[in-house]
């Protein structure tokens, strides 16, 4: 069949590289010399619009090009190749090329049904983040776990009906009935004075920025469950010391991002106020002229309603009512508040949950203040994200700056555990590269574990040199690294709520906390880990990640295993063009001894 | 057939009244006049040993008597009266004359088998107690619940996997599993700190003497699991500030007695140390050659052992071990070191589940200290009790001094909400006082409701008037009374663990607290009240309780009823002859108008 090939992740065959702004122009080249191929066509396929077949111009026999302009806006552009043959007796007939799915490249396919299109993902705007946030190195607290900070340990305002856990060192758990509900909810009692006490230690670590989980007055101690929006949580402190944390954090450097929980509130809130249980107000639960009526839809009223996936305690809220719309985003509302307040920026829980123009509107509202970056809860690729039957614009500009980096816990756990291949891991991102814009890629943000996962420690079996290969990808990957509290002090669990247990002031691991810092400051010291350039190396058993700019690059290889392996660079291969040669590789790798679930870092110019 | 009758709540027919001392004799008299009965015999059945048959004399035609002597020992004696008549053909037969069951009174049964026998209870030992007993005004703390002294509302050393109620207002609740077992012991934090700052209010209040639940070291907050019965719940304070508060309320005029818990120990004692969860002392489930493994009975080691009714938790002990016995009464044991730091009584708790001599030698071993009082957990008579097939030894001296008086509480709630009659709250005292050696059943130790009980105002379905009537009988009766715990201060609730709120320290309900003091104040001015004759006097409606001595009597009538009751004395009736004549009683109540769910008490000498 001869040298039929194209491979996008190869700026001969497709330029520029992965995602394009709308309105430019990519060139893409096809290779058929010595195949038969006659004639080649480019199937662009721009969703919600008429498809193109553009005759792709042979300027060199076999080797077949074509300028594409992608003029039809914002969106995802899914494409493949037609092939035209002309066979011995001079009769024409087609087949197809597209994606092979476990590489750049792609594959010949008789029928257009075998054939897997590739995707450009077209962005409207570059989401340059404010210039804090790729500085930042982030700590997730869970603020009920992390550090009361009363003199005498007294939990603030206990809410009523509700436990106090009687050592920092218990093990968290739902109190639920016989039927599996919960029927207390119960507190460690962290608060933001603790926080606020707790700064040296975090500075000390190393990070300049919190992620903090709801903070909002609500029932549980996670806050999912919003009671009042515009209130703090009274068991973490008062309004002026919130303020007061914020202004301290700001002056000892930190940036802070608040979770917003706006998909639903809590069954308990002063705006749905079931069986009155919140106060006075009257809520959408007890009177259809409660002002909050129409932000529910009931569909027995009042006790069918939609709700969170099924959970009664959350009470969904419509997203699309415009009273709601203008309660969060608009001019007096919520995030004007807290924004006016101080904060950095948010993250939007279930981000699937809330509409395109919901997450706009957010946006909007962040814009008129200055510096605040949003991210998103997205677990998956957001660039092509479906919820609800509707393809999602998360990335595509004047949504979010960026979303939660969950691809990067799952590969690091199955790099680790062997449950896949280094090349696997490098198929991932190259893919995750190739399909955000550049600029969101970047605005990752990255973790290794999170209020919503098993510890990390955990899911990598206790084994503290994995824990620092886990550090070492948190760190070492493009986007912004962010730390789920008590990871770095070695606190283990399952899923919730072992994965929110009080941090272990006492008894924080050394080991752990020392491999942490060590990727942190590598980290830190070095500006390519920031923002430089990103390519992946793999071989059987190793994983490259490497990071350079024009003049300089740092290179490490992670080994997963427990045995030491030899570096061969011979066995190496890479899914895009990196700058270091095979020599430069030799020179730099040949024979190096990489312990056990060791690593080795070299940096160099280029 | 004429005036057939006997009635040994009358001294014309038995004399003395009620239980006697060994060695003593009992004048018997019968009543057979214009009867047709010719000859009558006393049958006596002392409880394991041979009965007797004994003709007695008629000195006067139909009036037969007889002394009997009890000299069988201490124990039960039965007896009814055989019958012989002599028919109009000289034909002699014979029938039986036993108790009626419903008053003291008897009838006639044609055979044997329908013949009630009447009891006498024949004791060895009257059983003085300590001076100070009988003048105690008891409280009963659960001390978790009462209150916490630390100047900041610190809870002294929370046990490991505990929950702490966020608030004293919370409702008490079990942490359980989907299999209904307890997985987390909750605490409010009350301490001996706490007991020691309310002395003021205790003494406010009257009451002059305490009885606290166990408050040695446990895993639960009831602390009958006991852990160590040499060490104090650290949670309630050291053994120190144990020390410190006798020695300050034996200051301030108060007796303590504690909860002795003899019959089990904690599954996580250093005793039995399940799964080595109690610490590094090698328990009896641990190892077979534990110091401890004597003490429990393993059916098939270590899983199936002999447990309190079968609560795994809950290990029994052989109360029949000599090492067991020797570590709880001998001069080294538990009971020497609690009784030698100031205690001044212990309540045995389920004394059903405690051989005799093991009563009997903790009963020893107070007899050794001066004025230390031993009481007992009995919910019935226990002058006839059997336990395991086994009659119960309790109150013939040498054992208890006294039991808890649960019928009164039983009597106190029937006859206020009405679900008995006056006349049979007469009846089940008159029985106890006849069953009762006099002196133990002075000893009763009185309540209308205790840890083990719904509230009290709960059983009243919350009629503070009714609550007063409850006091009323409390302070009234014979017996030394014991108020648990915020039963004046307006606290409610069903059964465990609601029954065990926290004590309302900021919400005192004012009035139950003014008649809870009012009727207690009573009884402290009234010496009748504490060691008066006693009798009761009923009509359909109205009880009448008389307390008296050679000089004074104070009668109180109390009337159930929502509606007013106008007092007609003939209406009132007796079981036992009472010094008040009828004339008497009509000038003192005859036409008084006494409210719905009010009182009338009248004082006067005889």
């Amino acid at each position: 069949m001869g040298n039929i090939y194209y491979n996008p992740w190869d700026e001969a065959y497709k330029s520029p590289f992965g995602a394009i702004q709308e309105g430019e122009s990519v060139r893409f080249s096809f290779q058929g010399e010595d195949s038969g191929v006659d004639r080649v066509y480019l199937v662009m396929i721009p969703e919600g619009h008429e498809p193109y077949r553009v005759k792709m111009e042979a300027k060199v026999p076999g080797y077949f090009q074509t300028e594409f302009t992608f003029k039809d806006g914002k969106g995802l552009y899914f494409y493949h190749f037609e092939l035209e043959y002309l066979s011995a007796n001079h009769q024409r007939f087609v087949r197809f090329y597209g994606w092979s799915g476990n590489n750049g490249h792609g594959k010949v396919a008789d029928h257009l049904v075998d054939c897997m299109n590739y995707q450009v993902t077209c962005f409207q705007k570059a989401e340059t983040p404010p210039a804090w946030y790729r500085e930042a190195i982030f700590y997730q607290i869970f603020p009920d776990r992390f550090y009361n900070g009363n003199a005498n340990g007294q939990v603030n305002s206990p809410k009523p009906n509700t436990f106090l856990y009687g050592n920092y060192a218990d093990e968290p758990m739902y109190i639920k009935d016989g039927q599996g509900e919960i029927v207390r909810w119960d507190f460690y009692g962290g608060n933001f004075s603790g926080i606020k006490a707790k700064v040296p230690y975090l500075k000390e670590l190393g990070v300049n920025a919190l992620y903090l989980n709801p903070i909002f007055e609500a029932r549980s101690n996670h806050r999912y469950d919003t009671a009042d929006y515009l209130k703090v949580d009274p068991i973490l402190g008062t309004e002026a010391e919130f303020k007061d944390l914020l202004d301290y954090l700001h002056e000892e450097g930190f940036r802070v991002v608040l979770d917003g929980v706006f998909s639903h509130v809590g069954r308990h809130s002063r705006y749905f106020n079931y069986d009155g249980a919140y106060g006075a107000e009257v809520g959408a639960y007890q009177n259809i002229k409660s002002p909050y009526f129409s932000w529910f839809t009931f569909l027995n009223y009042p006790n069918e309603y939609r709700s969170w996936w099924g959970v009664k305690d959350l009470p969904e809220v419509d997203k699309d009512n415009e009273d709601f719309q203008r309660f969060i985003y608009g001019p007096m509302g919520v995030l004007s508040k807290w924004n006016q307040l101080g904060l950095d920026g948010w993250r939007l829980d279930v981000a699937d949950e809330l509409p395109d123009p919901f997450i706009a509107g957010i946006r909007e509202n962040l814009e008129r203040f200055s510096d605040k970056v949003l991210l998103g809860e997205v677990w998956e690729d957001a660039s092509n994200k479906v919820a609800y039957g509707v393809r999602r614009q998360y990335i595509l500009g004047n949504h979010l700056h960026g979303v939660m980096n969950y691809p990067l816990r799952s590969a690091t756990i199955d790099f680790l555990m062997e449950n896949c291949t280094p090349e696997e891991v490098a198929l991932t991102f190259t893919r995750l590269q190739e399909n955000y814009p550049r600029e969101v890629f970047y605005n990752s943000f990255n973790n290794i574990g999170t209020h919503d996962t098993e510890r990390i420690l955990s899911q990598l079996e206790g084994n503290h040199q994995k824990l620092s290969l886990a550090f070492a990808l948190l760190f070492l990957f493009p986007g912004v690294p962010c730390i789920y509290y008590g990871d770095e002090a070695g606190l283990t669990g399952g899923k919730d709520p072992d994965n929110r247990k009080f941090f272990p002031w006492d008894s924080i691991d050394e080991t752990c906390y020392q491999e942490c810092r060590k990727w942190l400051s590598l980290r830190k010291q070095n500006e390519l880990l920031q923002s430089g350039e990103f390519g992946l190396l793999y071989s059987e058993r190793l994983l490259g990640v490497l990071r350079y700019d024009q003049a300089r690059f740092i290179l490490t290889i992670l080994n997963p295993l427990e045995v030491e392996v030899i570096v061969a660079v011979n066995n190496f291969a890479t899914f895009r063009k990196l700058p270091l040669s095979s020599e430069r590789l030799e020179e730099l790798l040949e024979g190096k001894r990489i312990a056990g679930y060791g690593s080795f870092v070299v940096e160099g110019s280029l």
